[in-house]
């Protein structure tokens, strides 16, 4: 029986749909077609992900009439610089890509975010494609329109703000993907769930992932979209997506970045969980919850990283400034608020929420 | 006697204002601490302009409450690349900008596009204000929201749409540029008036930009401004602002860029409005009209390359692929058109009327 493909409208300033099914890859070219028309296309990817993917795309993509190029860059975060955006630049100069032509962005966030920022800045902005190929980009980087890359004096520093034309993800990339690669993506989609409450909370505390991921990945993908909506750049709502990322980020940063994403973000999210309802500042018990959900989907509830070291860590943030911090603070599922503390009451919160993993 | 500061409403996504008239550097601080409240400024000039001008901006900008860091590049097109763009976001992130902080680009055309497009995508945007300090800076490239740097493969081939917070200029920099720099300046602002017609095109066709700067710089940016509102992303009406630039890019190109812009555009502006009389699109006569406007500003009305060389040079542009080429053609004053003809009319239409020099 062949399951349907979902879609989600994003009514960003161009709205697109988001569409989120299985065997997408192989239907890419007459999907796209529909939107962009017979162009030429750059197909940027990494080393891992073009090899895995590319050929379907790429027939895919000519056999619906569009002149296919693809340019890679070698798969990992530290790829993200400057010195890549420059080179996938050079390589659009080079094909000679006009703006109405179009960037394809296959894989997971690392490329998403770069290619994005390419096609945005290439003759002042062409139009792109997210293709994302891993639960995380799926459910969380592929939309909002977030794009960039690291600086070196920290992460996603310089980029973009900038829609793409459409985002579809293929859910037969996720029979593909390794156990923890999964569990990293889980990480953002539990965030979400603890964010929108009701059922896709309700599937995340059980098996819907696993049993339904199309559903569960339109759901989460409709449910930032109705956030990005109403907050594109970040100026109030859309902080809540933060919720787990401020002691999430931290511990990334403390690890060097050898922990995941999603792995620092889960952990975040239980501490964060833990700290408010020690603090009272939950209307109903959620700890206990979301560390079962994210246990059940193989993350870390704590980590061994002390409280100071991560208050010192989330200051040291290059995008923060002045003495206070927003939190993003689970006080119901579903009813997540933001809060503005003193920044030297930050290690005491970690403090209340601290577990040790 | 003090003459009065010209302001012009620019209703762009975000609007903002121009303001010219004298003094205006000196003025910078108390006018955008009412924009952008006190806050942190970093200013990004080249080396030849920060010497001239930045402690007059820096004091102002200080007495205003604003926190003052700066930063300049080797002056020259040159420097106009995504190596220092890369150093500009790397000193904004060491200095910790945050988006409620600003860029101040103090300089010409070069420091503009390269000081816009920092700020666009530093922390995914961030304001910036245009302190122009050239007439050709005044009159065309601080107003628009173009900005970018050059590839290896051609000029302003990556970049961002993206509007200034303001744009100030001193008049009193005009007394400090050399005749060949206004000159260069000039010839966007006698382009400005055949695309106007009316009495900005009288002003230039007689001493206006001498004996009233100010006035002439002020109608050119609201002429400007009036077709970037209705065309921000340049998608039709915004291409008649490329009067004279087919033939005047060409130019450029053929001299290995040692022929100003502003000089390449006059000898264009002369070649297309002969050829546009002598082919019959033209409704009144321009050509001697306009050759008498440039050269009263001491710009050339010819070049010393070849018909088939420009044409050449013209289809080998980047940004270009088809069949067919955009010209716009000076019909008559204030009435001009966009033609679409086959690439491979170019080198007669040049023929019609190229003229050495």
């Amino acid at each position: 029986m062949s399951q349907p493909i979902q879609t989600v409208s994003i009514r960003v300033q161009p709205a697109y749909e988001a569409s989120i099914g299985p065997g997408l890859l192989d239907e890419c070219g007459p999907r796209l077609r529909c939107l962009l028309g017979p162009c030429r296309a750059v197909v940027i990817s990494d080393t891992t992900v073009s090899a895995l993917y590319l050929p379907r795309v790429q027939q895919s993509l000519e056999q619906a009439g569009f002149t296919v190029s693809a340019w890679a860059f070698p798969a990992g975060e530290r790829q993200k610089n400057l010195l890549t955006l420059s080179a996938a630049l050079e390589f659009l100069a080079r094909e000679a890509l006009t703006r109405s032509d179009c960037v394809v962005a296959l894989g997971g966030g690392v490329v998403g975010d770069l290619a994005g920022f390419t096609a945005g800045c290439y003759l002042r902005g062409i139009p792109y494609v997210q293709l994302p190929t891993t639960l995380l980009a799926a459910v969380d980087s592929s939309v909002g329109g977030k794009t960039g890359v690291d600086l070196t004096a920290g992460k996603n520093l310089a980029g973009l703000f900038v829609q793409p034309a459409a985002m579809l993800f293929d859910t037969d990339c996720l029979t593909t993907l390794p156990p923890a690669v999964i569990a990293d993506g889980a990480s953002e989609a539990v965030k979400t769930g603890v964010l929108a409450g009701g059922p896709l909370w309700t599937l995340l505390e059980q098996d819907g992932l696993t049993v339904d991921p199309a559903g569960v990945i339109a759901r989460c993908v409709a449910y930032k979209a109705g956030i990005v909506e109403r907050d594109p750049r970040e100026a109030g709502e859309r902080k809540l997506l933060n919720l787990g990322h401020t002691v999430g980020h931290a511990i990334e940063r403390c690890s060097d970045y050898t922990i995941p994403h999603g792995h620092a973000v889960a952990a975040g999210l239980a501490i964060i969980a833990r700290a408010a309802e020690a603090l009272g500042w939950t209307a109903e018990p959620v700890a206990a919850r979301i560390t079962a959900a994210l246990e059940r989907h193989s993350l870390p509830v704590g980590t061994e990283y002390a409280p100071r070291e991560l208050a010192r860590a989330a200051v040291s943030d290059k995008k923060r400034r002045g003495s206070e911090i927003t939190l993003a603070v689970p006080r119901s599922f579903g009813g997540c608020i933001l809060k503005t503390l003193p920044l030297s009451d930050l290690e005491s919160v970690i403090a209340a929420g601290w577990e040790v993993f």
